[in-house]
């Protein structure tokens, strides 16, 4: 037996003035049927009343409890940006920014700069007291910081004042230890030497010429050590594959340690090639024994505030379920279709409202629900479950999950 | 966005032979009409299968683990009774109560004294070894005692022998701390200082001349020490007051600092002046963020195991929440609907039975449930959750809640 948990992120929503969700009123026949033949439930990837974000939701429904195993948000965009975090590195988000010479902040996204590739190879491969400097430019202004070496902590404080006029902060160890100590020092050292090094080349030459702010100093924030996390075939024992569109979700996979299938035309939004992921899915079930999907148009709708977009984007996403649904035997796949969070139109950001959860293959207790939707969902036979429940629930069905006493 | 949590005490019930509770009985037009309106479930204050008191279930509805900030009865009826408690306090519930020259007990409630008033003088402001004792009465018999000083601890004995004929317990340390042993010390002189003052006092030496039995002791119980609560305001940002009739409900909400709204004549009972409860409601509403009322009539009734009472009270608590509901705008407040726990009429007690929750307000997932009672809440939208979900789903609906990751 197989698992799929195919994520439509940002699925859910809250009533618009008639009453009427995106996936209420799309047009999900494929969806719709798969409801009818599975098993169904409402579903909170963290917990009841908990606003997730996409990293810890899918660290959930991967069966990683987000409290153990989630340590801020710098690791996962390193990983998310492509760094090859191992456990114990510390690693941050950064901006380029501008500050003068006194280190007061002229613009924290250092006039919204388009291309840091340059910039990036004067920081990438520092080194600092015996600790290697490793950076990625992540598109932008943005970027990916990472410390490597012995004896580091993530009890420090911020750099970043979060405000224009402000001087960048002397960063601080949090605790006694001397590991806070040592990698606070080494960062105001790098955030100096950094800033040596950017305000005289000449990209940042060129843009202050043209009055531009000058990408001259990196802000870092989100400061976290990666953590330990057990891989994810020695946790289930099952070889498992990610395909997403998107870095952070890529990034949760590579720190789980699930092969990470790149598809072309996958962009993460409205436009991303459904088709292609579909092919690409139908192929990742055939080579492994386990597939977490991940289709971002939704959300970023939601995100927008788009009803449209996002009810066409279900709409769309149904098809290639529709085409996926052609190729997968019920003897031999479990599926299950939810979202990480909801991204209510009205909301434009994600909350806590509960996401409807189809668990579709042999032997599940069909139950009457017939819909796809935020309203039908709790009729079903699963109630109301959160997202560390599926996992164990999904060994469970694959007879794989071991006997708690005799 | 306001929010109200409104709790209607001992709510639940039990079927009576035909299948009937008070609840599903009463004629409830304004109930039944908010039921249809919001989205419902039933709910456990603390958890499914725990029969909680008042102070724990309210706890957990203001989102309190009592697990956490339920340090015993103590520092609740201190706090209740209107004493300023303060986190390291020291806290017991004490009967006065009768005991012979040998300290045995001959009557545990000093034949039921209607005034202690002047008694009380003698006690509070008695200072031991730099520890300051605070004493309140509340009623006749019962009172509230508080030790307020350095080095204090609750892990001691009781005094209370609980039975008529034994001796007055010494007091011990109930672990190797200089704190037990010196809070102990302490309480014993303090039991010995008390008979002394108490037991030649006019009002007992008349007591005793009309053979009634004499106020000569206390005898504390249910110590727990004051515990760190983060205030109301500072855990979720919102202004917020309590509007109750007992003492015990006014005393967890000074407890999270909620500011208590007197209301005059609400004594909570069936007699209660529920016209004035709902002006002061509406009132609250104007003035705070964020409202918990309390209306207990119906947690009489089912003690007393009174059923028509019972109905009765609800269906005058729902004229009370219709006069309320002329003056609420859906797009300005959520308003909850609960118990704190089940009363039935059966075990005169309180019991771990479900409660029937509505959730009214603006973007809710309005669910199929016309009816508020027992029986229908489960087909709700929000199926089966808990007191200490409440204020997480309130701050999400609020737009309040922060997110968790990326």
């Amino acid at each position: 037996m197989k698992a799929v948990i195919f994520v439509i992120d940002g699925l859910g929503d809250r009533p618009n003035s008639e009453g009427n969700t995106p996936l209420k009123e799309a047009k999900t026949p494929t969806m719709d049927r798969l409801a009818k033949e599975g098993i169904n439930g409402l579903m909170n990837s963290v917990d009841i009343g908990i606003r997730p974000g996409s990293d810890t939701a899918h660290l959930a429904l991967l069966g990683y409890d987000p409290k153990i195993n989630y340590t801020g948000r710098g690791p996962f965009e390193a990983s998310g940006v492509g760094l090859d975090v191992k456990p114990g590195d510390v690693a941050f988000r950064c901006n380029f920014s501008t500050v003068d010479e006194n280190f007061i902040v002229q613009d924290r996204r250092a006039g919204r700069i388009e291309d840091t590739s340059e910039l990036e190879k004067l920081i990438d491969g520092i080194e600092i007291d015996g600790v290697k400097i490793i950076f990625k430019e992540s598109g932008g202004y943005r970027a990916a910081l990472m410390l490597r070496g012995e004896g580091l902590s993530d009890k420090i404080s911020d750099a970043d004042p979060k405000k224009i006029g402000l001087k960048v902060k002397e960063i601080k160890p949090l605790d006694e230890t001397p590991e806070a100590k040592k990698t606070a020092e080494i960062m105001n050292k790098l955030i100096k030497i950094v800033y040596d090094k950017l305000d005289k080349h000449p990209v940042n030459v060129e843009r202050k010429e043209k009055g531009l702010f000058a990408a001259n100093i990196i802000l870092p924030r989100g400061v976290g050590e990666v953590p330990h996390i057990v891989p994810f075939e020695e946790k289930y024992g099952l070889r498992g594959a990610c395909i997403a569109g998107t870095g952070l979700i890529k990034g949760i996979a590579k720190m789980v340690n699930l092969d990470v299938i790149e598809v072309e035309g996958a962009t993460g939004d409205a436009f991303s090639n459904f088709d292609n992921k579909a092919k690409a899915l139908i192929k990742a079930i055939n080579d492994y024994d386990f597939v977490l999907v991940n289709v971002k148009g939704a959300d970023e709708a939601g995100h927008d505030g788009h009803y449209d977009v996002k009810k066409e984007v279900i709409e769309k996403i149904d098809v290639m379920l529709e085409q996926v649904f052609k190729e997968i035997d019920r003897n031999e796949v479990y599926f299950v279709i939810t979202g990480d969070h909801s991204t209510p139109i009205e909301e434009k950001d994600h909350s806590a409202d509960p996401l409807p959860l189809i668990l579709w293959g042999k032997s599940v207790r069909v139950d009457e629900v017939d819909k796809f939707d935020e309203y039908t969902a709790h009729k079903g036979g699963l109630c109301w479950i959160k997202g560390l429940h599926i996992m164990p629930i999904l060994m469970d069905l694959m007879g794989l999950a071991k006997k708690y006493g005799a």
